[in-house]
């Protein structure tokens, strides 16, 4: 049977990688980089890094493949997402139906394979036409270096936290103390109108660029705004998480 | 300045030791491990056998520090916790204060630092006393290792997450699509009353004794009861995280 290790290398810092991401890495004998195009070219250098820094079997091949764009045009979220995953589908099917029988190969995902990344979902859609088995390596995720760079929990003691979109915090706005938003185009934290709320906001978080802010939204949510096209418009790019904060720990 | 490393071990599994958590201890002079009492003795040796296979430094010093019960009698939740912290705070204030000047010291924190823990907040009551800098390194959540043995991801399509508590799952019931349950002592899933809802189920993740369960709660919850009232009897204590899942992707 042909076995696919999907891997989670962490949000930038080569070092994010865990000794079990490096063993399964080197466990493969195909190793396939996704590429998103020149603008995050970036996000492709740090698998090649990757694959520099931890790679030790003389015979590992690296395969390289391009991602489409998502197309939004006239169609639903839903439909939008469906048939962009079926592109994506189409070049697994021909990456792994090609593996030599036992083969092995390693998909390296971006943080974690289980948070907002479409990997497992896709290879789903792959076993209509090729069987394989799948093993998944945890990463460190964006929530994770988050926090980790401004030093803080996540959660109040003994509270939920909420993990969502922007484009749902805009919709819905907040509904506990704790909320992580990730995929947020549109700056939804503008949206939230309790100037009390505190931010933790970080881009570019593990690589050499990392930004980080925090403080009540009344005070940092311009310079964030700021800071944040800032960036964008000198990398071209930007990827951008933050915890929003209600209220602190009580003891009751 | 003294600098104290708060290092995310990951769940169980040596292997999930970042590169940067294998190069922060080793950075740091005195390597902290609590020790929580005979029943979790296995938490201490995770530890223990972190340090031996990835501590390279003839010198460090590993230093062991009982961790105190929680007293829950007449207490409120609130109080119990501050008390608590309070305790283990004296603690860190002796461990961090006998380091040298310009001293370094790492705490081996489970799982990622961020998520339901206490060793930032306990940290900072210690800045009363002792001054010192804080680098937090990220580490494998018990979330991402649920996700990886069920080879699932933890949102739906473009959808919120929740993290909560099994006590309060039991008070507040089922609000999203995907609750990931913590710290559930009572085995809150069997308070949900949709045998509809999926529950994917994992204890000792990481470890040699890892147990999984997935299912329709309606199929598998008294299943996961047993196997858990089994476990929790052989090892004297159980660790276990949960997903619950209510519908699935659709397209519109
Ligand atoms: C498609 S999701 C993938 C998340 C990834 N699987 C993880 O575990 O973090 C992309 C979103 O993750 C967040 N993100 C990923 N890497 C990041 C980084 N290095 N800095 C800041 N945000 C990041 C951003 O919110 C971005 O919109
Ligand atoms: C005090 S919290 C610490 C969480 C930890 N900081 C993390 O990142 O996973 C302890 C809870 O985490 C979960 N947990 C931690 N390690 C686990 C493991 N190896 N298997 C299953 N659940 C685990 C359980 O829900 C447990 O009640």
């Amino acid at each position: 049977m042909k076995n696919i290790y999907v891997i989670g290398i962490g949000t930038g810092n080569p070092e994010h990688m865990t000794i079990q991401a490096i063993n399964a890495m080197n466990a493969a004998d195909h190793v396939f980089i996704p590429t998103k195009g020149a603008q995050k070219e970036e996000l492709a250098d740090v698998r090649r890094e990757i694959c520099a820094r931890y790679l030790n079997k003389a015979d590992s091949k690296i395969i390289e493949f391009a991602v489409p764009r998502r197309e939004t045009k006239e169609r639903s979220y839903g439909q939008s997402v469906d048939e962009w995953h079926e592109t994506i589908a189409a070049t697994y099917r021909q990456l792994v139906g090609d593996l030599p029988e036992n083969g092995t190969a390693a998909f390296l995902v971006w943080g974690d394979p289980s948070l907002y990344d479409s990997t497992l979902r896709i290879l789903e859609r792959v076993r209509d036409k090729v069987e394989f088995e799948i093993t998944v390596i945890p990463g460190i995720t964006s929530i994770q270096a988050l926090a980790a760079s401004h030093r803080i929990p996540v959660n109040l003691v003994g509270k939920p936290v909420e993990i969502t979109t922007g484009r749902r915090l805009a919709e819905e706005g907040l509904k506990t103390e704790s909320t992580v938003v990730m995929l947020d185009g549109i700056q939804a934290f503008t949206t939230v109108d309790d100037p009390d709320t505190e931010i933790f906001w970080g881009a570019y978080l593990g690589t050499e660029d990392e930004i980080v802010r925090a403080g009540r939204l009344g005070d940092v949510a311009d310079d964030i705004v700021r800071a944040r096209a800032e960036a964008r418009e000198r990398h071209g790019w930007i990827m951008d998480i933050y915890l929003l904060r209600k209220g602190c720990d009580v003891k009751n």
